[in-house]
């Protein structure tokens, strides 16, 4: 059954516009011929209890097996006892870097026009530990952890990637300022690691100004990494920079060389199984997937298309001002390519 | 000596471009006939055993007994063992909120033009608290304290805030999603004030989320409340939309009526003593105070006055790409006035 000229890549279409999104992606890579083979998993109705989530057992090990995929919206039901959706897969993948690159659309105005850079952020520990407790009443705590481990890998990942596309900056955020301890030792890790990369130049940046400079200067910044909970303020930023999460692409990485791919905006349930969904965040996180199998002309070519057809503005969805169906725009694209 | 009919008002000078910005508030005090007597403190020489840093008791006492002061930039000196003045000034006088009025300035254009907002930051716990470790080797770990006490104190100040100044809406930001306990404490707080104020909006906004809104459109804020280090990191932010911490005015709330305004950018020493400087931040943080003290006609004329020498732009300092000297832009202020 299985063509073993193709690549197996796991898919979870997910809740919501997810299976309209991910039908637009099925359609826009089987128009490139890319050499791909989904194998789809959804959410499951009941709470896996080999996973203590809503994800079932076999669908991570999916991942795990095919190394690459693909992921729509999940929205986490409601209740108490289980796991956030994307906060398991993080976990039980050991998905330790989120990257997000974030650049200006052409022909789509925003009040930038010159954002080109890319957030990595340690997707695993940090003020995420969970560990939290009320010390007496009416004083809680919660422990951000950072390790030596995490902070080394992701920043090795963050060099890598700088010379691997070329980026000739790495920006460390932090604020070791006040926590000199935590944020001190993901400093200290990144700076073993900048002398690997004499070719990649270092800076060190404190959170709150980084903040003040990507809203006057985004084009001050390259390629940024950051602890947990700063990569998930930052990365959202610099997607409001650009026109929101319904434009950004994002990839996790995890152990192993796995790479899940992720649509990181919700899963807008008002507007789901009405055609009205905006493919474009889906379609450009399944170009960071082709990118990271190396699959460079294929990610050019749909990444191309999907730019074009933005920019052309004759076919855009609803949030972007415009009146098309996701059929039309996906149509559109598929003309592109 | 001391005119009974004044207010005993501390000044902190501060260091670098410090004391001609504050030569600057001084003059534009007379001018505008302020009832205000300035006792002025320098930062020590050295470090004062009774408050472990390098400011002088008797500089707290002041500000203690007067309840009001202004305070410019002040850089720590280098070396172990002592305190940052900024974090002891925060400690040592119990000042819970700092307050900062965020408005686009008619006539400096940045990207935005429809920033008014006010951002008022819990500024003595949560990852402040001081309070880290290492577990073992490679591992370390920050504390981020939150009490229902200082959480309600901020929560009831924003309030207050919002209903004195005609706005409509409080914002608390925060991660419950994630630090479920703590920033969930500070929610709750935020809960139990909001219903004593049923004429003022409330809404919650994980920060994230928040971020993105305040950089796609911060005309959808009004009064925003969140824990110190987000607090920090929006603060800064919303002073880049509007072209920078030099234009950004910042007063600290404290227990038992304190106001102490500030200046919250750099001591710039630079250009320290080139008569370069812009006095802006500090001139516009000396008006909180007056609004502190229900001066309020002072106030708006004093406020009237640097905005308008700005909207015109005949007299601007080489960080608003004008030319000025410091004398030359508070000079112009003057004859506004
Ligand atoms: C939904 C939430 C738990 C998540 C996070 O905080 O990481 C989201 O904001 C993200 O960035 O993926
Ligand atoms: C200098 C630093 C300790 C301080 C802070 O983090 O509070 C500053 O950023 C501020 O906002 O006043």
């Amino acid at each position: 059954e299985s063509n073993s000229n193709l690549i197996r890549a796991t898919l979870f279409p997910g809740d919501g516009i997810g299976p309209e999104i991910a039908d637009s992606v099925r359609q826009v890579f089987k128009t490139a011929e890319v050499p791909i083979e989904w194998e789809e998993h959804y959410v499951g109705k009941e709470i896996d209890p080999r996973t203590n989530s809503f994800l079932t057992w076999e669908s991570l090990e999916s991942v795990r097996r095919n190394k690459v995929g693909l992921k729509g919206p999940m929205a986490t039901p409601i209740g108490k006892g289980h796991r956030s959706l994307n906060l398991t897969l993080r976990k039980e993948l050991n998905l330790y870097a989120n990257v997000r690159p974030c650049y200006s659309l052409p022909g789509y105005k925003t009040r930038y026009d010159d954002v080109n850079l890319i957030t990595i952020r340690e997707n695993t520990e940090g003020e995420y530990s969970g560990l939290e407790h009320q010390v007496v009443r009416g004083v809680v705590e919660s422990l951000k952890i950072i390790t030596r481990q995490a902070s080394l890998r992701v920043a090795e990942y963050a060099f890598h990637y700088a010379k691997a596309h070329g980026r000739e900056r790495v920006s460390a955020i932090h604020k070791a300022n006040i926590m000199q301890k935590t944020d001190g030792l993901f400093l200290k890790c990144c700076r073993e690691v900048a002398e690997k990369y004499p070719e990649i130049k270092y800076e060190e940046v404190v959170i709150d100004n980084c903040c003040m400079m990507l809203v006057k200067n985004p084009a001050l910044f390259d390629v940024l990494v950051m602890p947990n909970l700063y990569g998930d303020i930052i990365s959202d930023l610099c997607a409001g920079l650009i026109g929101g999460l319904g434009l950004t692409p994002s990839c996790n990485i995890g152990e192993g060389g796995i790479a899940l791919a992720e649509a990181v905006h919700g899963s807008a349930p008002d507007i789901a199984g009405k055609n009205l969904a905006n493919p474009t965040a889906l379609l450009l996180s399944a170009v960071t997937m082709l990118r990271h199998l190396e699959l460079h002309d294929k990610a050019d070519r749909i990444q191309g298309a999907v730019l074009n057809t933005i920019a052309e503005g004759k076919y855009r969805t609803g949030d972007l001002g415009g009146t098309s169906s996701t059929t039309d725009f996906t149509n559109a694209i598929c003309d592109h390519l």
